[in-house]
């Protein structure tokens, strides 16, 4: 008796649901038909800002697997078709043909989905203009190459700070513009508490990239040839002549919440540990579309990232292909860089931790990236949060040059196993001069927040 | 009532005792007195290398902290002083002045032996002739220093292809010698499986460098000038300007076994978690003279590494000044490399899981250290071990380019809280293009791992 699983989204999440499900179940045993309404299936979103900057040469270094290699691995990918609608009782979406505008219904008994995330467009007057553009899809960082070629002029301005903010202002930069960000929050990098925001702006200052915070765009202005010329904030005019919107993404959930399937408070799905959704036997969502537990605060979470939505699919396409398999949840770790600062951040911070109700001590370091005496060491600016009283890991934030970023590792992992910032300390962490003080910076953390949880006692 | 502490070592471990001990108790309360029979304290042994090599320029950068300094922090630090014999009922240590031979007896309340670690030195024919060298204390680096300047021919023959060894090896090339290691196993690094060894000295091939596996030295060979010439094996003699031994060590424990303190299998003084020396109240024991407690195997090692000295200081200190704390163990965390080929491992090799009759499978993946399509991404070898059935991580070893060694912290971190592989799959590592790929080689590792533990039943 052949099932059919019928994936809506052909991103990360859904094609990795889909092929290993395909390991699982051979085509004799389970048809596999996924929809995708873009131009491309299994893209790195995360690498547009590179190949933007430059550091990446070709939009296709970017595509992990083309439509054309799923489906000789049995599965039928439909590119440019976009799902109108689902019908859970009558287990069948309806999709439309992009191109054709033929519409169709498609019955699954199993079904993924994994629609992503859209990205955040404020509604202000002249949003829409040309030169200003979102780097959400392959089509986006084509329209914005496009638009660089085109410009004479070399002013960029990027809207919001966040991790798309700060690596556009790199790759603006590597492309030869001067860059302003525009950001609502004080500090870039709202994700790190503003003390440790603060490092980045400075950084970015140093770097010859404007940032201002505190500043909500109103308006975008256009010239009379209809291209962007401004952008506008209470205070402020900002010249431009290419305008890029990191504004943040939401979960792209609206087929989902007319389908009555039940969403959280950050308007993603909500799923059991299996990745299935909630209520739902037979339909699991993953990705950029749903919302994972935190395991540290114990709320949901809304997190659009890669390397979530590639487990995700693992674990639902276990599930679906007749395994097991569970994501028990996130502790909130996502690294970045401007230029050769990089910027880590795991679990908590200050304003989680207060809003959740727990009591904290935190601590913030200076260490190097090598042994003081090796050619290369840099500094790095460790920030440890811990529970007190228990002196439990509550999160770290890290801001430093070559080393850093990934270092944010070691806590992502004693976040997971629960630990203590006083069972941190003993830590057997690799060391040798090129690599690490002999305290590497997270145990020199650890020691002083274990000193601070016992003096708040 | 001024108690006295007597410490017996003034390195890393010794020195860091007496300073944490400083910190806790005021010099009124107690008194600290420190032997040290060298010309140095507090300086970095593993930074030997480096030094010799030339990426750092002058001995004094080794120097964390002179002896001038530690007195000013009203610890007694008395140099070139011996301790000769160590009276235990007594509570009292005898010490002999090498520069004047004055003998004297201290007496102490409370004791830390902190004695370190001797090379092993084979007594071989000519091992003695100049142009030998050891690479421990600071005089022993300058003399290869001096014997650098003093040869005229470039050829330099390496015993022992461990840490020492490879950093040796990569010193004398970036000061242009023909570098030839000559070591007992088949491939370097010992401390890795032989097939992660091979690609070690594939490298090192690579590299320039001759790397002789199955080498048992016979003799070192010297000149009419009774300089060495050459070093002999049973089957070949290689020619050699300067000779350099990485041989390893062994804990420096002739006080402690005179006095009749517990050692030890490997000759190490045995301690409990707060560094007591076992069955006697008022003696602590740290760094490079100790066995420690491998968390993953159950059994007792020696590990001769500064980062456990100073970490095995710093608990020692605590207990002594009053304060509590333990040191519960190590994993067996070491980095290391040769110019631009980075080594690390932690856990179990397959021989260790062996030894203790742990039933294991084995995985080795390539991935690259940033996302396939980022400039630079550098190709890594993982290998991991995990217990059959129930899939507890055992051990990691990692051989790659830059962003290789630390990665190793992962695995370190996970072996301590004693996670299994599957728990390891869904770990929230730090992912951007410029860092990983959207799966960490350790997370591949994990996965594939898994499978293979399943498949094994």
């Amino acid at each position: 008796m052949n099932e059919r699983l019928v994936v809506i989204g052909g991103d990360a999440a859904g094609m990795s649901a889909a092929s290993q499900a395909r390991r699982l179940r051979k085509p004799g045993e389970l048809e596999i038909v996924a929809f995708e309404r873009g131009h491309f299936a299994s893209f790195s979103a995360c690498g547009i800002p590179y190949w933007v900057g430059g550091d990446v040469a070709e939009r296709d270094e970017l595509i992990a697997r083309t439509p054309e290699e799923h489906r000789e691995r049995d599965i039928d990918l439909r590119m440019r078709t976009e799902v109108t609608e689902l019908d859970v009782d009558g287990q069948r979406v309806r999709t439309r043909d992009l191109e054709s505008g033929a519409e169709a219904w498609t019955g699954y008994d199993k079904l993924v989905i994994a629609t992503g995330a859209r990205p955040l467009r404020p509604p202000l007057p002249g949003i829409d203009a040309p030169g200003v553009h979102g780097v959400q899809t392959l089509d986006d960082g084509q329209a914005l190459l496009d638009s660089l070629e085109r410009t004479k002029g070399r002013r960029a301005v990027v809207v919001g700070a966040g991790y798309i903010g700060v690596e556009m202002a790199e790759a603006l930069l590597n492309r030869g513009y001067e860059v302003t960000v525009l950001n609502r929050s004080e500090q870039p990098m709202a994700t790190l508490d503003p003390d440790m925001g603060r490092l980045v702006h400075r950084a970015m200052d140093g770097l010859g990239i404007t940032t201002v915070g505190g500043a909500a765009v109103t308006k975008i202005l256009t010239g009379d040839d209809g291209w962007v010329r401004a952008v506008a904030t209470d205070d402020a005019e900002y010249p431009a002549d290419v305008v890029v919107l990191g504004t943040g993404v939401v979960p792209e959930t609206g087929l989902a919440r007319a389908a009555g399937l039940p969403l959280g408070v950050h308007g993603g799905l909500l799923t059991d540990l299996a990745m299935r959704v909630r209520g739902h036997e037979n339909i699991w969502a993953g990705g950029d579309c749903v919302e994972v537990l935190d395991l540290v605060s114990g709320r949901e979470r809304h997190i659009a990232l890669g390397t979530h939505a590639n487990k995700h699919g693992q674990v639902i396409g276990a599930n679906v292909g007749g395994g097991y398999a569970t994501f028990p949840g996130v502790v909130g770790t996502a690294v970045s860089k401007v230029c050769a600062l990089e910027i880590a951040r795991t679990g908590l911070r200050e304003k989680d931790a207060r809003e959740v109700g727990l009591a904290y001590v935190t601590v913030t370091v200076e260490s190097t990236s090598r042994a003081g005496y090796y050619p290369g060491a840099a500094p790095m600016t460790v920030k440890m949060l811990a529970e007190r009283r228990t002196g439990r890991l509550l999160g770290v934030q890290i801001v430093g040059r070559e080393g850093a970023a990934k270092r944010v590792d070691i806590a992502a992992v004693a976040l997971t196993a629960g630990m203590t910032v006083e069972q941190m300390t003993v830590l057997d962490l690799g060391y040798a001069p090129p690599f690490s003080p002999v305290w590497d910076p997270v145990l020199v953390a650890a020691r002083k927040t274990l000193a601070a949880v016992r003096s708040a006692g």
